[in-house]
């Protein structure tokens, strides 16, 4: 975190897109050209980006271009991609890997890397991510690591893939023993976003992602907050209005590229991604990955942290509730099995990769919009308010 | 490569060192303090680098080091390092690699992760690579991608590794049809050189390293170049005077550093580096990287490539010859096994990396100390130079 220059944002439009936006993140970590890139959120723009990727300037050294996906999601959407790749001139290869978050895995790598040598890729050749969160990851990593780095696109084609994990560079895979514990920070040349591939997500999905769009609300974007607010159901895309949607995606894409432009490897800022992600892990863990998926276990944990911060005075117990109506529209739990132990999330919580020197790093809203970073609650607060909010 | 600047130059001491001398790097494509390092040559340093780690600043949050060996050095100077890391503090696991090129796999890799995983390293926790080239890459790599990257400090402990591999931050792991065809460009913390380890190392290792030794002089510094005409032999480490391996090891760090800070990602000015490489890879790829290893192959390379520069009338044939006798005092090859087929060289040499819309890269030199990079050799100019020169 260097200085509190904002990214530049701009609005462009594509040819046949009804409406586009474009947010351009340039890392102040590393300001050169190469590590600037843009975000494009627009309707029915998958068929452009092979004219994208040529205005670019990719395809001028190398014309192979290496996809990544799932069966369900190439089903879908790799026609489209595949047809305007290749009409722009590009050589097409692809690689479909197993769905899910237990096939991100070094084998699933390996798989990328053979199809990566196959397709005879270069240093100027291109991966390209299309989908989810896992496939995003899988492709980034490789991108980072084949030939030491190679040019990378993500087209992400789940909400929480466009407005969370497709922004940001983080990369990499799994270890059997833990989550992301083998991976790199690399940055995409452009992410593509058009939100029109939502319509084929599970609701499920959908209200998952929520979670996280409600915490950029908190932590950084009163204005979006506002908006959720004035919407009657947020649990499934046919309720969000056109409009709502193109907020929602603008607002947190341009949340994560500011938090991440001004902090890119985690230093200071970037943490306050994490609200309601501390007691969100511990929850996920202790109930074995099972009961919730991650954007419910973040609910969760959100719900625990406004209560923190209600419980030491940080935070007015009226935007608390303002969360929870929030929460309560997205259709997320916002309590725990009865039968679970709650000692076993304070145990959890200890095991959390940001512990440092044994103290939790918890993220307490102050107000919509704003949140501080303290390692200042006791196990005890904790405690009551787990006791309080989540069984009851 | 942005500015002309050269990396400043310190001179330093150590407790109870004879002498020692100190390289600053700075990348300059990336000028953030935390990416800017120091490369320390000094006799009997082993000892000290516990107390150099804690001058770092390593250790403030995590203790924790994980050493990265392989047999035979292990048993030679493990325990000095060892020894020294615990006395400052640090807690100390260690992983131990079969040694050779052919272990340097996804499978050696996994060793290091599950090395670190049962040390529970953390974020700023250390890694330590001690060995030669195969260790240091991938230590390198296991550095950059575990917890996308952790604190990393070279020791090389072979001639080819001190003056080459542990600098400039090239990482990685072969794949099983290509060698580093998987990594990542990531930058130690200290690169820590202590010469008297060479006493160890095998005859043919260090002549191999005495390659890239001339390489240096020839392409980056006259100075180095005419010490090294000055000796009588520079095949055996006995014969090689102190101040003449001081010289050694402190021009070709020097080089390599001030030609990866202007140049970090092989924009330009990097692939200078490769002088003797384009011919040499194809000769150690023609003859199954068996007859030959690595240093030999670049020794007949720069041969080759010196022998063009004659005939393209970019050299003058005396600098070509003193070139040729200080790959005679090295005890390198100078010609192919007769029954080798140029042919074959001609095919293997439009395989290589470097390749570009099908023109092959070459390093010429123009002078001892100064080198030009060009893709305008014919192929009738390699196939007469192959003949002439390497199989007389």
């Amino acid at each position: 975190m260097t200085t509190d220059t904002m990214p530049d944002l701009m609005i462009s439009t594509l040819p046949n897109s009804s409406e586009s936006r474009s947010i351009a993140v340039t890392l102040q970590n590393d300001p050169t050209l190469s590590r600037s890139y843009e975000i494009v959120i627009a309707a029915h723009s998958l068929p452009h980006l092979g004219t994208k990727l040529r205005d670019l300037g990719l395809g001028k050294k190398s014309q192979k271009v290496l996809i990544v996906s799932n069966p369900v999601i190439f089903k879908h959407y790799g026609d489209a991609v595949q047809t305007s790749l290749q009409d722009s001139g590009f050589e097409v290869a692809k690689v479909i890997l197993p769905a899910g978050e237990r096939y991100k895995t070094a084998k699933s790598l390996q798989s990328i890397y053979d199809a990566a040598l196959a397709h005879r890729m270069e240093r100027s050749s291109l991966m390209v991510a299309l989908g989810g969160g896992v496939v995003g990851d899988m492709t980034g990593y490789a991108a980072a690591t084949w030939l030491r780095g190679i040019e990378l696109v993500q087209v992400p084609t789940t909400l929480l893939a466009m407005v969370d994990s497709a922004i940001g560079g983080k990369t990499g895979i799994n270890h059997p023993q833990g989550k992301n514990l083998i991976g790199a920070f690399y940055q995409p040349r452009l992410v593509w976003i058009d939100p029109t591939v939502l319509r084929t997500l599970p609701a499920r999905e959908l209200r998952a992602a929520m979670a996280e769009v409600i915490k950029y609300g908190v932590i950084w974007d009163r204005d979006l907050f506002s908006k959720l607010l004035d919407s009657p159901r947020l649990d499934q895309l046919r309720y969000i209005k056109p409009e709502l949607l193109d907020t929602i995606l603008y607002a947190c894409a341009k949340a994560k590229a500011e938090v991440v432009s001004k902090d890119e490897k985690e230093g200071n800022l970037r943490a306050i991604l994490n609200y309601g992600h501390t007691i969100g892990h511990a929850v996920e863990m202790v109930t074995n990955y099972r009961t919730f998926n991650h954007g419910e276990a973040v609910g969760i944990g959100m719900v625990a942290a406004g209560a923190i911060a209600v419980e030491l005075k940080l935070w007015t117990q009226a935007e608390h509730e303002q969360q929870l109506s929030l929460i309560a529209k997205a259709r997320l739990p916002q309590s725990l099995p009865t039968d679970i132990d709650l000692e076993q999330i304070i145990v959890a919580l200890s095991l959390d990769k940001k512990v440092s020197a044994g103290k939790i790093q918890f993220i307490l809203p102050t107000a919509i919009g704003t949140v501080k970073v303290t390692d200042q609650v006791s196990s005890e607060v904790v405690r009551k308010v787990l006791r309080q909010i989540l069984t009851q």
